[in-house]
C-alpha cells in the first residue's frame, strides 16, 4: 500500500475485445471492417509532409469538420470530432449528464456506458430490453438525467425505428438524448436520427469512422447536434485537451469522407455477406435477432455459447463472448468477407455434424 | 435558453495560442520546434500500410511504450502514453487528485492546471513564485491534495534544481507530485527528475513529443513513474477511451525516439540560438529570467508588453502575450531558427532605435 493510494480514483475499466496477433487468424471479434479504407487515403498519406508534424494541428479540426458538415448537410457548428466515438461519448457524458438524476440506458448495451458513468460519478439506472431484445420507449419517459442508447444496439444488432427514437426524444425535451449510431450505415439509407436534428435540440447523434469507414486504426468519431450542444461539448473538450486530432487523422479522415462511392460499395458488400450469413446460420439452427449492423448476435439451442466461443478460438477464429446475465449463450460475430464467413460456417457445419 | 441547459457542465476552457495561417509569417508563439522530425519518421510514414487502418490499434500502445522504456531505461510498466502531454496531465489530475484537499501549483505557471482542476471539481490553491519567478519549496510543505509544477516552468522558462524538486517530494510522500517536464530537454543532460524515480514512488514525470521531438502535430505525451502509479492511470484511461493512440502515432512516434543523434543535434541548435538571442535581447535592454527552455520570457523597461506584442503582430511575427497579473509586461518568445531570430531582433532594433 503506497501512502498516496487513498487519493486514487477507483474504477473498473472497460475491457476491449482482444487484439490477437499473428497471421492465419480470422478476426471477427471487434466489428472491424474487412475492407481497406478509401483509396484516396493512401494518396493523402503519401503526400502528407512529415515536416508539418513539428507544428500543432488545427485545434478546431477544420478540414475534418468541414468534410463531415458537407457530407451530412449540417452546419459546421453542428459537428464535434474526437479520438474515436469513445472519446466523443465520454465528452458527451461529462458535458451533459450533470443533474443529480440517474441517466438511463438499456440493461443490454454497449458496456462502456456504466464505465463512463462511474468514472464521472454520474448516477445511472438501466432499463431492461424486452424478451426480443427491443427497447420499450415508455421505459424512458420518467424523470431522468439524460438518456443514451445505441441504434442499432450492441451487442444485439437490433435497429429501433425512428418512430421509437422520436417518442423518446419527445418525452425528454429537458435532457440530452444521445443516439449512438456506430453501426447505422449498415441499417440502410434514411435510418439515422440525423433526420430529427432540426426538430429536437436535445438530440445528439454520435457516429464513427471505425466501422463503415474502415478506419478504426485512425481513431475518429464525431457527434452532430444543434450548435448549442456542440458548443458545450467543445468547451469541455478545450478544458481537457486542446488538440485531440493529430495531423494524419485530420488529413486522411477528411479524404475518406469524400469518397462516397467507395464507402457505399463496401457497406453494400458487407450487407450482402450479412444476409447470406443469416441464412446459413438459420439453416444450422442458430437463433438471432434480425441484424441491422455489421455483426450478428447468435445462439444455438443445442450448444453452450462459451463452448462454441472456445472451440472457435482453438481454430484461430475469434468472435466476441460476453459472460453476462441474459446474453451468456450468445456469440457476437462480426461480418467479415465472404471467404472468412465460409471458413466460419464450415467450422460450424463440421462441429455440429 | 434550452431546456437541457441546466444539466450542462459549466467551464472556462483553456485558450491555446493562436494558429495563424499563411506563409511569410514567423511563428514564435506556441513553443514549437523549428526543425522537422527525425528523417526516419518520413520513411516509416512511407511504408505504413493504410490497409491496416481498418483494424483497431494496439490499446496498450506497445511499440511506443517499448521505445520509450528502452530510451529512458525504465520498465515498460513505468510508462504511460497519451494524446499529447495535455491528455496525460488531464488523466493524471483525474486519477490522483481525489482527496478533498487542495492541489497546489504556482501562481504563474501553465494555465491549463486550473482548467483541469475546475472541470474535474478538484479544489486547488496557488502558491506565489518569488520576485525572481522562482519556486519557494517550503510553500509546498503543508497539508495538500497533490502538487504539480512544470520544470522548467512555463511561461517563465526558469529551471528549478533537482534539490528543490527533491525537497518537495520528500515533504509530500502521501500525495502524488507531478513534475511537468515539457521543456526539460532544453535544460541539459541530467536535469530531469527521472533520476529520482527509484527513490520516490509519489513522483510522476510528464514529458512530450511536441517540443524537443518536433512532433506537436502527432499528439504524443508520456508519463513515467512507479508501476503502481502507471497502473492507476491506465485504469482511468481504460475507463474513458481504450484506444487513444492511433496507428500513425504509434509507428512514427516509436521511430522518432530511436534517432538519438538527430534529436541531440536539433536540441543543441536550439540551445545555441537561445544563447545568442539572450545576448542580443540583453544588449537591447530586455530583462528576462534565465531561460532553460526553448522560449524566453522577456520584458523591456521602456515599452509596454502589449504594445510590443501588437507591433510584432502587424509584421506577421507572432509571439505569446498573457494579459494576467504580474506578467502583463512580458512576451513569451519561442526560440526558432537563427534566421527567424534575426528577423525578430532586427524588428526590435528598428522599433527601439
Amino acid at each position: 500500500m503506497k501512502l498516496w493510494e487513498d487519493k486514487v480514483r477507483r474504477t473498473v475499466p472497460y475491457t476491449p475485445g482482444e487484439q490477437p496477433q499473428g497471421t492465419n487468424l480470422i478476426k471477427l471479434n471487434t466489428n472491424e471492417n474487412p475492407y481497406p479504407p478509401a483509396p484516396g487515403v493512401e494518396a493523402v498519406k503519401n503526400t502528407m509532409d512529415t515536416g508539418r508534424l513539428r507544428l500543432y494541428p488545427d485545434p478546431s479540426a477544420g478540414v475534418l469538420v468541414d468534410a463531415l458538415a458537407e457530407y451530412y448537410h449540417v452546419g459546421k457548428d453542428q459537428v464535434f470530432v474526437g479520438v474515436g466515438s469513445d472519446d466523443v461519448l465520454s465528452v458527451a457524458f461529462l458535458t451533459f449528464f450533470n443533474s443529480q438524476k440517474p441517466v438511463l440506458f438499456p440493461d443490454i448495451t454497449y458496456s462502456f456506458y456504466p464505465v463512463w458513468a462511474d468514472i464521472y460519478r454520474i448516477p445511472y439506472e438501466t432499463r431492461p430490453l424486452d424478451e426480443d431484445f427491443r427497447i420499450r420507449p415508455q421505459d424512458y419517459y420518467g424523470d431522468n438525467g439524460g438518456i443514451v442508447f445505441p441504434n442499432p444496439n450492441a451487442p444485439t444488432a437490433c435497429y429501433e425505428s425512428l418512430e421509437t427514437v422520436e417518442e423518446i426524444l419527445k418525452h425528454n425535451r429537458d435532457v440530452v438524448v444521445i443516439v449512438d449510431e456506430a453501426y447505422i450505415d449498415f441499417a440502410g439509407d434514411g435510418k439515422s436520427a440525423l433526420k430529427l436534428l432540426d426538430k429536437y435540440d436535445n438530440l445528439l447523434v454520435v457516429q464513427t469512422f471505425s466501422k463503415s469507414r474502415s478506419m478504426a486504426g485512425l481513431r475518429i468519431g464525431y457527434a452532430m447536434g444543434c450548435p448549442e450542444l456542440i458548443r458545450a461539448m467543445n468547451d469541455v473538450k478545450y478544458s481537457i485537451n486542446s488538440y485531440t486530432m493529430n495531423l494524419p487523422s485530420l488529413l486522411m479522415g477528411a479524404e475518406a469522407v469524400k469518397d462516397k462511392a467507395y464507402f457505399e460499395t463496401c457497406v453494400a458488400k458487407i450487407k450482402a455477406t450479412r444476409e447470406k450469413t443469416k441464412e446459413r446460420l438459420a439453416a444450422l439452427g442458430f437463433e438471432f435477432p434480425d441484424s441491422q449492423a455489421n455483426f450478428i448476435f447468435a445462439k444455438h439451442p443445442d450448444y453452450e455459447g462459451k463452448e462454441l466461443f472456445e472451440a472457435l478460438r482453438r481454430q484461430s477464429i475469434f468472435v466476441r463472448y460476453f459472460d453476462k446475465p441474459r446474453i451468456d449463450q450468445y456469440l457476437r460475430i462480426t461480418v467479415g468477407t465472404d471467404e472468412q464467413m465460409d471458413v466460419l460456417m464450415k467450422f460450424f457445419e463440421e462441429y455440429m455434424a
